[in-house]
């Protein structure tokens, strides 16, 4: 693998400008499909369409429960999880590969909407206004599943394609359990790095939390609200739960302190408490409360020692309390069970990615310590390989009037097809 | 009106005992028709089918929301508002009445069942465990309604009627904001007295609180949770306003401390933080959150002074807050806007049912504050008349399980059908 000449770097960066008014219709038209959780199969056909166009020979592979729940890093299934089938298509050098593989991983799953109302305008549209895309899954990473296509057919246009295996991997999933990018590992396949364009501001992710979902139900006797004082309500003992994992958060922070690329961070951690559901009528003392929670923790921590010590919390909280006691709070592993990784610095496949970004950005490739859950936890534990996650700048993300920058991704885009044509080299067609 | 023969006792309360066990066969019937808020149709056909066969020749009256909507005691609507209209039955004496009118009160709606796996039996199978007679609706009151019916019956199976005007009322609504009865009085239906057969552990309500149901909604700028401390976790603001409205209620608590009828309460005015919604993804940042509330007032306060009060408490607690005074809660008015009532000491009426429930139960009959809403407001503060609510011991009440006691069901008719035949008078049929 030798640097791109002037001449190649060139043509790849003006072959992404012509194509880019198409990509970004493409990008509108991925928004405009939308399909929340369970409901992607009208985006995926779409996606499977657009690689059998390309010769990718895209095929489907199912949710297959049995195997996924056999894996340490498996999501939690419950009944809202997609039982969409992934897409992998695959693209084979004509002869034998001449440079490395690739993995290029993109989910389609989106988070829900919100009031719809707070949005300034319908969330599937598409909206461009100046430089910025709106639209749930602009950022978060619809955009980056086109790139994953674009950057190919940006090398296609100028008569080029890989001269080694690209993998494409279309996933769902992503946003609640990591079981689809994992389904493709169960599946074998492997490539020598893997690159995922989420909308990360333009850096690379040096390091990433691992994810665990759990709901705390508090079940209780239900009186009428005029004998309060002999019933205990669900929601104040829920929350009082909350508080003691609150503490447990803030002690994980303390003790993760000095944790390596975790430094600077100030919450790494987050619990978020993000969904309540409670009772039914408001002259009921509520004797019912699910609060559905999400907390962090650093790479190196396994899923299951940290669900072990929360729920060793929420028990010795609830020991000490006379109504929990008597009605222990229920936990429940509903989603992401997922460890954190480092993407260790150094390897090829990050320096051929920081000279595609200067050359496409014009700056240095800079890093960040991801607080949020990714799929390449999956290439980087399991399949052992460069996992880079690297997109575009974007906006209120999981937000209102998500957005994402139009011109970040051109660069992205270039980006990513220059690193491919190093990484991978290119052949004629 | 003079006191009822020993003979006159003795048959009116065998009578009663001759006619129980399909009382209890009616009641329960009652409780399987079920009927949740707003499906009350069912149900309320089965009463009209009652009284007709009863001869009192009933009549529906629409919920009238414009006509409701002017007067300053109506609950205020909300899309869950009952539709199902009201029945008012009438029997009239064979000539001039030789006694006093009596209003016969009961609501036929009832309030949702909570997780039906914490029922022991199917909430609406009407089942009976010894004294017990189990179903939602069994104790608050169903019981009560069909004791209504049962009373008048026990004179009917003697030979004797009122001699005087009873007005039956079978309403809904009086679980959220009780404009079922208003409608009533809107529509003019007066009597010198009215009962009402709330489970009231056969005791009589002295003093009632009026109550307020509204609701609390936080909306801000939801984030991933990767930025959460940009965006605020709109379940922690909520609970925080929620913690302002508690010291208010701790406050009127005092205040009211000393008002008649109330002395002996420890909370009268309890605040019942009583439905969460908040949230639709574990992992964003919940950017709303609506809780549902109820509080009491003690009478003599008006509704609309409550209102103002809570709604100044959220606003300047609010205005304090660095997030809330950007993002101001919003407080919904959604069901009761009631205001309380006394009882008053020493009316004929109440010295009749004494008397009426000693023969019955063998022992004084005692008063209790209700710190619950009851319709009888609406007689009482609007009809002005000695408006009585009284019957039979139940427990769970909005609660699993709910049950009555069957044998305070015989004791609570015997005192009202002792109760009619002397404040009425009798009269051959």
């Amino acid at each position: 693998m030798s640097p791109l000449s002037e001449e190649a770097k060139a043509k790849i960066t003006q072959s992404v400008a012509d194509g880019f008014d198409e990509q970004i219709a493409y990008t509108q038209e991925l928004i405009r499909i939308g399909g929340q959780r369970g409901h992607e199969t009208d985006v995926m056909d779409w996606v499977f369409k657009q690689y059998n166009n390309r010769g990718w020979n895209p095929i489907r592979i199912e949710m297959d429960e049995g195997e996924l729940s056999q894996h340490i890093g498996a999501g939690r299934f419950s009944e809202t999880h997609s039982r969409v089938p992934i897409i992998i298509g695959t693209h084979k050098p004509k002869g034998e590969a001449k440079g490395k593989s690739l993995i290029l991983n993109g989910h389609l799953d989106v988070v829900p909407l919100g009031p719809a109302d707070m949005w300034k305008a319908d969330p599937y549209s598409g909206l461009i206004e100046g430089d910025r895309l709106y639209g749930r899954g602009a950022g978060d990473m619809r955009s980056g599943a086109a790139a994953n296509v674009w950057a190919l057919d940006a090398l296609r246009r100028i008569g080029l394609q890989p001269a080694s295996e690209i993998i494409l991997q279309a996933v769902v999933e992503e946003e609640s359990t990591g079981n689809g990018t994992l389904m493709a590992h169960l599946k074998g396949y492997k490539a020598d790095a893997a690159l995922i364009p989420e909308p990360m501001q333009e850096q690379l992710v040096r390091a990433n939390v691992g994810v665990l979902w759990f709901q705390v139900e508090v079940r209780g006797r239900p009186v009428h609200v005029r004998e309060m004082s002999t019933g205990t309500n669900a929601i104040d003992a829920s929350m009082k739960v909350i508080g003691a994992l609150r503490e447990m958060e803030e002690e994980w922070d303390q003790r993760y302190s000095s944790q390596q690329y975790f430094q600077d961070e100030k919450h790494p951690l987050n619990l978020n408490v993000a969904i309540v559901k409670a009772g039914d009528w408001a002259s009921s003392v509520p004797a019912w409360c699910q609060v559905d929670c999400r907390i962090a923790i650093v790479p190196g921590v396994s899923a299951q020692s940290a669900a072990d010590e929360i729920e060793k919390k929420v028990a010795d909280f609830a020991a000490n309390d006379p109504y929990l006691s008597q009605n222990p709070p229920k936990i429940r592993w509903n989603g992401f069970f997922s460890e954190g990784y480092v993407l260790e610095p150094g390897s090829e496949a990050e320096n051929v990615l920081r000279r595609a970004h200067q050359q496409a950005a014009g700056e240095e490739l800079t890093t960040q310590t991801s607080t949020a859950y990714i799929d390449a936890r999956v290439h980087s534990l399991y399949d052992k390989i460069p996992a880079m996650v690297y997109g575009p700048i974007a906006g209120d993300i999981h937000g209102f009037d998500e957005w994402v920058s139009i011109e970040s991704v051109k660069r992205v885009t270039t980006a990513m097809a220059l690193f491919i044509a190093e990484w991978c080299g290119v052949e004629e067609m």
